[in-house]
């Protein structure tokens, strides 16, 4: 790819741009990641490649204005269209939609070329550790969900078996558990590396926030009369 | 105090619902903290402490909406204003007053009273720690702040001497440095408690997001033809 081409992609891609937790940073920490794995990687297409990191999340607005359509489809098809309309041929504006529409955890379409197992991994490195937690909690913020809900006893849930939505939900249903579904090997290694970080920050935060409903609510019944 | 004064005052607080770094989760973590505290203090008037407590944010609104005001000083007179139409005397309405306008960190205004000071710790405490991290990321994600900035060189920014706001500039300036701010022992040891996770996370958040960038960037630069 030239620097041209490239700079056209970006363009493109700055102005989709998502909300913070899938800003342009985001994007830029992905193709990096992306570059460091396909490194490790042999056959791999880094037109491709590139194309898909750049562009992977440019259906986000779409799907924050409509939380029922997936940004994963709609960014692949969107990519698809910028592409051929740029000139580049309908195979490779293909196999880019095909990477994109691949990189969301959707089970019906999982990757099945190397680039786009890269992406997945990549974006999915960017959900692991402190960042992962970072970026849920800055999303929690952006759609105004708590970081833990009371269970009926009046204690902080740790987000097991929890039907609404926290942080602590998220973190149990889906960031505590991401860290083996990698498609190289990698990728595993960078999020088994942070690993910790999450765990470590989650273990900190429920012990936190637990202190003081454990005595404060007690506190308060024998302070307040009938 | 009775249990239909304090329903009476946590309705009022909860029709004043801030943003979700301010939500009534934070305001039952700062009740609880300082009933904990004022166990450890003399002479703690505990019906002015709870009223400061429930009503310490309720300005916060008006500061989301125009922020050059001061949440503490509009809180400390929406307080006076609906205690004294509550039947409170004025003596109690103005001491629950002078504890809410002095819980922020504005220096013209430190805390005076016992109840000042319990106030301002435990209101400090759920800045400190992982709660203090988590809270400050959401309230990012609420006004659309990144977790960083580069520097001229491309690198990120570990947040000192930053202009522009960002969660590690937040961290650097302000976070960081609260653990000597605390005017109750125990305040202080709850806090000192908890320093040492945020750091941790702090550290382990910025080796995360400098990684892509120290090998993407030479990386993209190799594989982009002129």
């Amino acid at each position: 790819m030239d620097y041209k081409t490239y700079s056209t992609l970006e363009r493109y891609m700055l102005s989709c741009a998502g909300d913070s937790a899938h800003d342009k940073d985001h994007i830029y920490r992905v193709l990096y990641t992306a570059l460091e794995i396909a490194g490790t990687e042999a056959g791999v297409d880094m037109d491709v490649l590139v194309a898909a990191c750049l562009l992977h999340d440019i259906g986000r607005p779409e799907q924050f204005q409509n939380p029922k359509l997936s940004h994963a489809m709609v960014g692949g098809d969107k990519a698809y269209d910028f592409l051929t309309g740029q000139g580049f041929s309908e195979e490779f504006a293909g196999r880019v939609r095909e990477c994109i529409q691949a990189h969301s955890y959707r089970k019906d379409s999982p990757p099945q070329s190397v680039e786009g197992k890269i992406l997945f991994d990549a974006d999915k490195i960017d959900v692991s550790g402190a960042i992962g937690m970072a970026r849920s909690l800055i999303y929690r913020g952006q759609v105004g969900e708590p970081i833990y809900t009371l269970l009926p006893d009046g204690s902080v849930s740790d987000g097991s078996g929890d039907e609404s939505p926290s942080f602590f939900q998220e973190y149990k249903y889906k960031l505590e558990k991401l860290y083996s579904r990698f498609y190289t090997r990698r990728g595993a290694e960078i999020a088994g590396e942070r690993r910790e970080a999450a765990a470590r920050f989650y273990e900190s935060l429920l012990e936190e926030v637990r202190r003081p409903y454990e005595t404060g609510a007690d506190s308060l019944k024998k302070l307040l009369r009938e």
